[in-house]
């Protein structure tokens, strides 16, 4: 029996959804403590989450919601539980360090149970977590190669959520497809502009007075996936282009924390390539 | 008959409120095209807007509505109609001629009725837009003789909201009474900081490197009410007060135009001091 | 004889160009109030503007600069006047009228000659502010020949700048070569981002988080000039691409403007593809 | 012999005194490669900040320097070094921890001496860094004779900068003036709102929709010192207390690290309350 629970509900648009879904908690005696809805028109898509405090059966539940609503939908009852999220990384802290720093802060509601590394630097930030520390080199390996021994290790994990941070090598589609909708990526630039080798120079040679970040799930396409948090940050003609990078790590670290903490908190749906966030 | 309405409801927290409205929607056979519900648990209050669809009788559906929520409920079915808004000045165009601007523009869900003011400055800028000026001088008169005027004129308009923009003298308590939950103002400062005579001036000598602006309701006090919406804008050392004034007037006229525009959306509840904003 | 100006040097860099260029000031006795000096160590390129206040002759002045500056150095010694500028439009009212306000209210250190628009929507509004409303429609003319005759009206104007407040017409290289550095515009995206028709559009399909606007110089390409201001504004979900064209709006009118402030207050220097803001 | 060193100047203003001082660097046969000045003219003060490189003897340019400006002023030639920082702090790490990373990361031109703490709860993630841990309980002490351990602490190390990382215990007026312009603090709001015991619960309270944090210098009184930086991050009704004191988290420790690394960078003058940051 539960206390407490997320229900998230996503399905083709009917008359009668909230209806009938709120007479599903009507009868179990449930409290709805909070509760966002959006209807996609065109698309024609419900999408609800609402936060429900009672005492119920979990699983019974999520069956008789499940019979409410159209064939399709996707309804999930989750109760109150840590998730579990491995790191990747490569060799910038910055992103990595905010997220242990604020796991070890108690302010993440997951654990970490992995960083896997294409590189050795970070190890030593890592440890001083204690956190295990995976690495897991390319060199001589070809994309296929090296991904295999990623997911060798990762299937050792029973993770939610695989966190890119700052991860450097691009997935192969075969790689994205085996963990749909759990892979975040921070992207060094303020989707969809300068997509690329060195945003930064990128952008310090077109002088933009505004540099951004973008979390994103991946999806086939490393830079391509639903957005999920953006911010910017100003700068001016004086930021050559490495200060440029060093502003832009401050607002990538806080966009992935923040996207990262979305979905931790189980207020994210993907729809199609874009997000609802509630 | 009416096709489209906003519904909104404030009241008790009870446990199944969200069944017992989103029955009522669907015995009537609406659709309901987005929904937002708001519990504060500490107060025990439930808040909920949403948009419908289909074909009823408003005044039918505001009774069965409120025959399912407690006692002393707020519930009001609100079918699309242009609103109407006085608009209230001393001499600071900007935030007057925003406003001025949105609506020629066909922006605002409202129609201007009049523009009130106690200097007569502003009376060219208005009169370029074909709005009603009219002048009310408060010389020689008491706070309450000046009011009492203004309520005179403010009778001949059947208006829904009253926008001070700028408006430079403080209202009486019994004015405020007269018009509850009415008056929309912008407040020249990041609220609650440098109330008083010279925010900017105040700002300058603190040596703050943000500014900001506030739009509230207007309660007894004038600075004191329930905040709608707020907004901010970096100034630095090269900023004298002068410069922070025209810094601040921008971020004054974009915050109050945003608050109106959420009030004349029927996006705002009062709750206490405080407001609910979907 | 002068009393203030603000003085422009640009130039290749040297070694002493500050202690030469003081010299002069000191050699005439003026005050410096405020200076700044930018040099471009890549590009080898010196930007210096000082306000200054005594008494001198400006021609003089301006000669006696140039003399211990190196040779093609750019050196404008600018003296208290109100610039001229005509603003370009088609039917979009927001990002013009926050100009006419602004110029109505004495906030521009500049007056505005005329409208020119190639519809005659804004007429009205224009002509509210008793500015002239230059109608110059392109129908049934190729764009040479529609040019030419904005050209021909430009012609009895002695202005500094062209805004294009939303100008929707492509300019021809031709037209933008004769204009160098001095003409405006808005660009309904946060560059490099969306560039093409319907930037909101694209916004809303690609489902990002906050949407931007950029103000530039328009050079050969109308969207790739250097850029003056950029700013964004936080977007969701909830936001259809009409939400999100109405949003963007706020954005654009307040970065044009803020650029044509920075522009007739002289703080802009043209660099290449980019510009010092000082 | 030096080659590269920042100059920062701040006197009594006076006609010519740039050129007296690029007369100087002129005379070592300097290059500059950044200046900025800036003139309070009301208070009749002098700021200026170069970046020189060539060849120079520091103190001879240093006492050449001074020799050209007015008596009082106040010369510094600030020649590349690391300087030195001890933070202070009681037990929540959010502040601390980001300032440890960025260390770790190499980001900052610094190096951490110690933490000096009134608990003990952060010893492990300090340790974690290789940083000295000094625990100094103020239990069963007054605030002077616990001042008097801190400050034995204190003389072991040669510091610059002393870090208030959310040391939650208010300085005596003794402590602060042997530290002049050496301590430097994040204040849990945006200044001046929300002054005392629980800003989080008091802005939650109001209702405001915006939320923010101040790094400033510490005077006499805690949180009125000369303010160097501010942010702000947007809020709504959703968020209880508790959100708004995790979202003032985020701008917290962001604002600190950039307060830092502007002091670091010798970009901050004192002037009175106020700071002038280049």
């Amino acid at each position: 029996m539960a206390e407490r629970a997320r229900v998230l509900i996503d399905c083709n648009d009917e008359r009668g959804l909230v209806y009938r879904i709120s007479k599903v908690f009507y009868d179990y005696g449930l409290n709805i403590d909070s509760n966002r809805e959006f209807v996609d028109k065109e698309a024609g898509k419900f999408f609800m989450r609402s936060v429900i405090t009672g005492n119920f059966d979990e699983e019974r539940l999520q069956e008789d919601l499940r019979a409410v609503v159209p064939e399709g939908a996707n309804v999930r009852v989750i109760t109150p539980r840590r998730k579990k999220i491995v790191l990747m990384a490569t060799k910038e802290s910055h992103a990595l360090g905010d997220i242990l720093i604020r796991h070890a802060d108690g302010e993440l509601e997951a654990d970490i149970e992995a960083v896997i590394a294409n590189r050795e630097v970070l190890r030593g930030l890592v440890e001083r977590f204690d956190i295990p520390f995976v690495y897991i080199p390319a060199d001589g390996l070809s994309r296929e190669e090296h991904e295999a021994k990623v997911m060798e290790e990762l299937e050792k994990y029973d993770f939610d959520v695989i966190v890119l941070a700052k991860y450097m090598r691009i997935l192969t589609p075969a790689f994205v497809a085996r963990y749909p909708g759990k892979i975040l990526n921070i992207h060094h630039s303020f989707l969809p502009a300068f997509i690329g080798a060195n945003p930064y120079k990128q952008a310090y040679e077109r002088g933009v007075k505004i540099i951004g970040a973008t979390a994103h799930f991946v999806t086939d396409d490393l830079d391509e996936g639903p957005i999920i948090a953006q911010d910017v940050i100003p700068v001016n003609h004086r930021f050559d282009w490495r200060d440029m990078q060093r502003a832009g790590r401050d607002v990538e670290k806080v966009v992935l924390s923040r996207a990262l903490n979305l979905v931790l908190n189980d207020r994210v749906f993907i729809h199609g390539n874009k997000t609802i966030v509630f």
